[in-house]
């Protein structure tokens, strides 16, 4: 059997210096662990579009769909900012999610101990918070038909379509109910049936879906007042499951919550392929940072637990996930910290590479 | 000329309640600052359902027309989750928004001194906290069509439609800088341009207005950006300008921001009826809250303080809403307490009909 391959594309911004990195981490892994991947790398983002005039070329689409797992960087900037909408840095990575049918996105939202006086909500809200968040990746308002800015009357008007089958909600809704039995048994399902039709379909399949794991313990909760629990008490929360948009805004509020935005992975998992493994990508939460791009200042961090995920759910290899989950959280118990997680004066911040350096000699 | 005229929609769960309490401070601004108002009252959500079997009568709809302003207290709650979408008590509140066309809805998140200690939000973060949330009312995923549970295929797809027409982003928009101008003159518009070509139209317009505006700056932010933005470091917005869904999220965050969500008013504005005096509804930012309902425990002050937007922005009376809010402040200076408000031990709790009294005594 081959290596086990992994597309890597660092995309834009700190992307690139981010991933070099955890190519410190998968060579680690090949030299000590036995692990040996068949790695190869490619453009997305603006990075493709200064190359091939598209934010994602079918060549590397391609390829995507063609290896065990694809680990992103980040994608966007200023400099594209005026591109047309149907190149924008962003359109290859939903490219990718779409093309790749990646439709359940796990956002795990997580306080490590050494920076919980790092969040802006006071320590005994965020101590120890663990969820995770299911957000369906490849439908909703990021993908219905119709859109786009149209003429009407003497104005324009400008549309998108909200669009949910129940097979969509089922599949996403399943593997959130699948995770929490590996976890604390609750899942709590954010919309807005009060308002919105699709809301009503997504809160019934759920329930439906839900008969098939009794153990499990569903709640149902409206997206705004799940925004304002998550400020809260989060802990209230094990499993939250939610659509594409709900989910987009919601996740950056939960990641907000740890303080430690520049440390939180996530994995985007579709159906599985012919030799088992999910379709899968895995990429930080966080995004391109142009502000610090280019200078050792990014906290390489989510992207390495990015990495870590893929073991855990690529690879089968949990306990080198654990492995590599455990070696971050000694280091940050030792006190290296990157520019962004300086919360008190007296602290130097260690470069990205430092960080990186400083992960691989704690495995 | 006649009093100005006000109808009261109680609403369900606690809104009766606090409603009484604003009741006894209309009283005392007629007896004591002769300003007379004629009050009358009607029924609206679950409690207009039991009576008429929907959610507001066609004859309250146009007492709501007529009146220089509507308050109302909440809609909603668990005995009314297996009605019908058509029925449910918040299509209520979505007709009046909607067919009074309150474009505007101005919700403020303020930090009162005396409540800091009461966030989940550490302190420095919050105190002092004071920004405006402008949030567009009658468009968008709310009220666009198509909409609703369609078969297709072997399925059924839920479906709902973001519309925007440039008319009505502007009005929403300007009436974001129009406050901007008499606040800190910034306003930070909320979209995903990146994602949503409503969003592109949403912030192509707000540019435009911009020109109008030259002494205001603007910035755009991304809405999940926004949401992260908003816990991370509050004070840096003034007024935030977004629309009819991202508004909803991103207001109930910022509410629970300052601790104090039983504190926060909101105002709903449209066009200028023929007296010079915009169509208007006033409310609490919090719900039915039926969990403490008819128990005599809930916090009066959103929904008096919703009365004194009213005073401001309806009765051009802006020295007595000044006066109300002081009277809040020095309610809550000197430590009386709804249940809500009870950070710490040791603390009394005063009932909702007390609180009433103390805020009219402190007038
Ligand atoms: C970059 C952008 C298209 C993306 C999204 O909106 O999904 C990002 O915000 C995310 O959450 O992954
Ligand atoms: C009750 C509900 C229809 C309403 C909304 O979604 O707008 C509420 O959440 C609000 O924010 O006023």
């Amino acid at each position: 059997m081959p290596n086990p391959s992994i597309l890597i594309l660092p995309g834009d911004g700190i992307g690139p210096e981010v991933m070099t990195e955890v190519r410190k981490i998968i060579t680690w892994f090949g030299d000590k662990r036995g692990l040996q991947f068949g790695v190869s790398e490619d453009l997305v983002g603006g990075a493709a579009y200064d190359k091939h005039g598209k934010p994602l070329a079918d060549e590397t689409m391609a390829k995507a769909q063609n290896v065990d797992a694809v680990l992103l960087g980040a994608v966007g900037g200023p400099a594209y900012d005026d591109l047309d909408f149907s190149v924008k840095p962003e359109r290859g990575l939903l490219r990718l999610r779409k093309e790749m049918d990646l439709y359940s996105n796990l956002r795990p939202a997580q306080c490590f101990d050494a920076l919980a006086d790092f969040s802006s909500l006071k320590k005994d809200i965020v101590a120890g918070l663990d969820i995770m968040i299911v957000r369906e990746l490849t439908s909703g308002v990021y993908f219905g038909e119709p859109r786009g800015i149209f003429e009407e009357g003497n104005e324009r008007v400008g549309i998108n379509t909200q669009r949910y089958t129940e097979s969509e909600i089922e599949r996403a809704a399943r593997s959130a109910f699948e995770l929490a039995m590996r976890r604390n048994k609750k899942v709590c399902s954010m919309e807005k049936a009060n308002v919105m039709e699709s809301g009503i379909l997504w809160r019934e399949v759920v329930t439906r879906v839900a008969a098939d794991y009794p153990e499990v313990e569903l709640s149902h909760m409206y997206a705004d007042n799940g925004a304002m629990q998550l400020v809260r008490a989060p802990k209230q929360f094990d499993v939250i499951l939610t659509d594409n948009l709900f989910g987009d805004i919601l996740s950056d509020c939960a990641a907000m919550l740890t303080g430690s935005l520049g440390m939180l992975p996530s994995a985007s998992l579709g159906a599985p392929m012919e030799n088992g493994r999910p379709k899968a990508l895995y990429e930080p939460v966080h995004g391109s940072a142009p502000d610090i791009a280019g200078q050792g200042k990014a906290n390489p961090i989510a992207c390495i637990l990015s990495f870590a995920m893929a073991l855990r759910y690529s690879f089968d290899q949990g306990a080198e996930a654990d492995r590599l989950e455990a070696a971050v959280e000694k280091v940050l118990a030792d006190g290296v910290r990157t520019a962004d997680l300086l919360a008190s004066e007296g602290v130097e911040p260690v470069s990205t590479s430092q960080m990186g350096d400083a992960v691989v000699a704690a495995l």
